[in-house]
């Protein structure tokens, strides 16, 4: 793909850039402040810029006067790059040269994985699905070879495939005879490999052994997450909307919505506690199992794959999750000494919980290691391969709850801290999850304390998600609008700040340029739940270090789970304290890892048994009476940390903002 | 036991009886005839013996006066024996001197295996049974210590009982957690064998290992047979109305009725007709459960157990009543070249049949061979040993269907054919099933052509069922009174021969002495019927041994199963044509071997191997189209053959019947 140099005045920093790549977000991730705060919608008309030379393709938008257009004025949000530009940025939207400084000299700041390096995060597997078809063309019977029908399919499976020991589903027996003389004796079988060997879970006529698919689902506290695969093939589909993440790899398509038991409490132990009323837990069992059934109906239409022909489905979720899914009262993950039900669940059908699928298709149950450490956690393990690797790994899932795994092939150890769901867009005022319309990146410029935002799928803004948030927050940080506690800054100049009914906020996008008629803002309050979330996640790692004597600088890699949308920015997730102060090349980010391990299960039967070996490697260490960990929290609710000596890099850049801000007020 | 010597006058014969023994039962096993009408139930009046000297309990019945019984007249049906007596027959029940010759000098002639015989058939195995109870006292969880709850049970298991690699059924996970916490972490694990591996089907408060039951059943295509099984015992347990037969064996009780289907076709291929009509086969399927569930609810009335404590059941039936059970369409088990659908059946839940048992009861079903010969006979084959003894045996079920396997431990070879239910019952004008009120025995005077008759628990006759058919022909038969076509004798002066509705007709019962309010007969066409039966079953046999290049006199041993009742006289059996003239001491009548074989089963797990490889190993011939079947069937067609060469010692009897009864008529 060609690259294109864009220089941007003044200053003069330089980045590459794809050809065909959009001009605001370019300058969103080379760090160029560029004012927007309708996501990227062509609705704000802020973000103009002045194209001194070169191919771009910018439509003439009303915001715009001809006299402007004429002159080169353009929309960097409608602007596409398609050869070498030099680009003016204007004054009201210019950042300080210190910190076009501080960004170094890359040409984009961002680390996320892309999909081949997702696909190769695991080593040494193959496309070699649990769930298979196999054609089979059956001599029909005759006088001296009438043996039956199922003796007769199954010795045709032997000899022609080479697979014995075929158990049967009691289900499939009972059309086998009619199913086998309606098609000539020319059948698809449909098997699964469990614990006990191959079971034969259908026949159709004719071969199908083409359509074979697999629907594959994390059960989050807040969000689930749904995929289709095509069994057949591992080849990269390009997501219709753009809304692709690098866990969208081999999908045909991805569906995600709210888990609907959020009505009924925000995180696992309320859930929990409401499972105890009369028809709690048969309640909250139907809202989970409805709002799969809408993420499996919205992926067989945007797929336009027929319900008929998905044969498996896998599924990892928290152990609270695992267990409400199943039916199973939770009520002992809630109590000391925290006990789950069961870790290793056998494969259940999909029907029998409820869900709307073929009654042959038989549900994987990632295996679970503790009450708070579930099979999203070693789906995660999994699909990032930590468990093959010697590299001594921290493995972070950031969701409604935080999940730490620490080792790597021969010893895994985790803990569990109940950050809340900040990510996930719940307790914050306007927090949605990583969705279409979502604040995912944010840059705030240091003088004027006007906002750049992004949204996904570039429409007008409806909420932030949790990289917005992170992002929003390390601005504010950076542009010294809030302290280290988190508590705005009563003296600046900007009607961006003012204070609304829950005490001070941070307008990000005003009423007329969001989709949702009124003002998104961030609060006080919503910054106080990140502090802690941040907090219990950092303290964790921590403790889960020292448990096994290590430190931080001890590590070789850090991989980062979560729902953050495509733009978790880990600079600025290091700069508030919610990751720890490492070289940026060590941090893996792997967006959705319970995903990622489910659709890798999905995919290859060989790592049911890694995967049942991470379950029972992996060590818990309970944090709810662990003697530093109160401690250690407690000193991590500080931005970046009370510890400035784990935070040197942050804590040198924030020196160097506040000389830039002093500056700056000279010279005004 | 005490024995007494009975002597009876006039002839001088000599049995040998046990303390207790009835008088008129004894005289019958003797082959001795004292008119006697309604079935031993003293109603008739006309089995009065004088009672020479000895100690005898028999009140007076009204039908004796005061005179006859201070003269010693009493009803031998009333009589019990308790020392040794001198029996007088009156005149009009006397048979004559040449028939008690020919009776020899056996004390009993009844060919029947005693419990203990049936018990030693199988050798080696021991109690041991496929579902189990065991108890575990678990260490509550700490902190420490907080596996999960089935990991704990499981380990449990292991560690104190050594069963390891156990698999849980979903349906115990559910309420595991609460049952383990509200019986103090004492439970009783139910686990169940099955091909893949233990499995934990249920766990339960407390010690319940000593409340572990199973209930058998044999489908019949007319009668269904139920037991209910102590599994922790194999004692021999009496049965109460004193209807047992060996078969009852380790049973705590025992139950049977006519197979719902009945009302929908005679036998399997009217069945399967039926199936095939809308809603046929779904309708087939819900009276056939009917019919157990009915048995189910009798047999826990009968041994006061409670449902929930039932933990197997174990099935056996021909291949269309075990696909009609499992709702499995039969259409091409009638159809050339007649496939059954499955031959092995994996476990199915019994409340998925429709089965009115706890829901986490298995049945085992027992495996089959070819579309007409099924597990009924696989369990015989297991049930009476031929799996594992050197000795060539030659295997018959006389049941609605006739089916035979000759073989060894080495080799089996079967055949079936349609032999009709007329030994059930069905298809006799009065035919029923071995149940009380049936006649089962019979014995008729050369001379008077009176009958002498028992029925099963000693009532007023309802009707005949197997034993009772045979001893009825074959005393027909024998005095003279049918030819060897089956045809009565027009020239006969007796009111008991007439010509009926249906043709001429034997009154074996008049109305006022049967419990049907009209007189009980045997038609030319029922004798027909039995005689196609008969006929089918003994050229079955012989074609079978001519196909391995047998001949009768090659068997080493043969062994009789099928619903007779308990009185299925060997010798008549023979001299009908129905079994072959071997050696008496050749044979053994096991009842039902269908029963006996899902009892072995319910008691050692080790037997289900041993089964499959029994239905494996098992190879079937056709009948349907053999070359010679046909005129094997024909020559059969006769009392007892066309071939007299084949039973040198019948002709021979009733060629010295008939010299005697031209003496009689010389002397009258």
């Amino acid at each position: 793909m060609p690259k294109h140099l864009i220089t941007f005045h003044p200053g003069e920093k330089k980045i590459s850039v794809n050809e065909g790549e959009n001009l605001l977000q370019a300058a969103m991730e080379a760090g160029i402040h560029i004012n927007a705060s309708c996501g990227g919608s062509a609705t704000c008309g802020k973000c103009k810029i002045h194209l001194l030379q070169g191919m771009a393709d910018s439509p003439k938008h009303p915001k715009t006067t001809q006299q402007e257009y004429d002159q080169g004025i353009r929309l960097a949000c409608l602007t596409s790059i398609h050869g070498d530009l030099d680009v003016e940025i204007p004054l009201e939207s210019q950042v300080d040269k210190s910190v076009l400084q501080l960004k170094g000299d890359r040409t984009a700041h961002k680390y996320l994985l892309a999909p081949q390096d997702i696909y190769q995060l695991v080593q040494g597997w193959e496309v070699d699905p649990a769930v298979f078809k196999k054609y089979v063309q059956l001599a029909p019977p005759t006088q001296k070879d009438n043996m039956s029908d199922l003796t007769r399919l199954t010795n045709g499976l032997e000899r022609h495939h080479g697979i014995g020991g075929i158990s049967s589903d009691f289900r499939v027996i009972m059309k086998l005879s009619r199913i086998l003389r309606e098609s000539d004796w020319k059948v698809t079988a449909t098997l699964v490999l469990t614990r006990k060997g191959y079971k034969l879970i259908k026949v159709e006529p004719g071969d199908t052994t083409r359509q074979n698919y697999s629907i594959v689902v994390d059960i989050g506290t807040t969000t689930i997450y749904g995929q289709i695969l095509d069994l057949n093939s591992c080849v990269v589909v390009a997501c219709p909307d753009g809304q692709c993440d690098g866990t969208t790899l081999f999908a045909l398509a991805e569906a995600s919505d709210y888990n609907g038991q959020i009505s009924y409490g925000e995180d696992v132990i309320t859930r929990i506690v409401y499972s105890q009323k009369p028809g709690g837990l048969k309640k909250l069992q139907e809202v989970v199992v409805s709002t799969i059934n809408k993420i499996i109906d919205e992926l067989l239409e945007m797929s336009k794959i027929d319900r008929s022909l998905i044969s498996h489905m896998v599924i990892a979720g928290n152990t609270t999750m695992t267990q409400l899914l199943l039916d199973l009262d939770p009520k002992f993950i809630r109590e000391a000494p925290y006990v789950p039900t069961a870790n290793f669940i056998p494969p259940v059908r999909a029907i029998h919980l409820g869900i709307d699928l073929p009654d042959h298709v038989h549900t994987y149950i990632f295996p679970m290691v503790a009450s708070y450490v579930g099979g999203d956690i070693v789906a995660g393990i999994l699909g990032s391969g930590v468990f093959q690797r010697e590299t001594l790994t921290l493995y972070m899932d950031i969701g409604t709850n935080g999940e730490i795994v620490l080792g790597n092939k021969d010893w895994l150890a985790s803990v569990s801290c109940s950050a809340g769901p900040a990510f996930e867009g719940a307790g914050i005022k306007f927090g949605i999850r990583a969705t279409r319309g979502a604040i995912e990146e944010v840059n705030i410029n240091h003088r004027t304390y006007e906002p750049m935002i992004l949204t996904i799928g570039r429409t007008k803004p409806i909420g932030i998600c949790g990289s917005g948030l992170i992002d929003t927050v390390a601005a504010l940080l950076e542009a010294g609008m809030i302290d280290p506690n988190g508590k705005f800054r009563r003296d600046l100049q900007t009607d961006r700040i003012r204070k609304g009914p829950d005490g001070y906020e941070y307008i990000l996008a005003k009423k007329g340029e969001t989709a949702v008629q009124e003002d998104i803002v961030l609060t006080e309050i919503d910054i106080e739940n990140l502090i802690r979330t941040k907090a219990a996640i950092y303290a964790g790692c921590k403790v889960l270090l020292e448990s096994v004597g290590l430190r931080f600088k001890d590590l070789e890699q850090v991989i980062i789970a979560g729902g953050f949308g495509r733009h978790l920015d880990l600079e600025k997730a290091i700069f508030i304290g919610l990751l720890p102060e490492l070289d940026i090349d060590q941090f893996i980010f792997v967006g959705n890892g319970s995903l990622l391990g489910t659709r890798l299960l999905s995919f290859s039967k060989n790592l049911i048994k890694e995967t049942e070996r991470i379950a029972l490697m992996m060590t818990n260490l309970e944090l709810s009476n662990h003697p530093t960990f109160m401690n250690e929290f407690v000193a991590a609710m500080f931005l970046p940390h009370t510890d400035a000596s784990a935070f040197p890099q942050v804590i040198e850049r924030l020196r160097q903002m506040k000389k830039g801000e002093q500056e700056l007020r000279v010279m005004s």
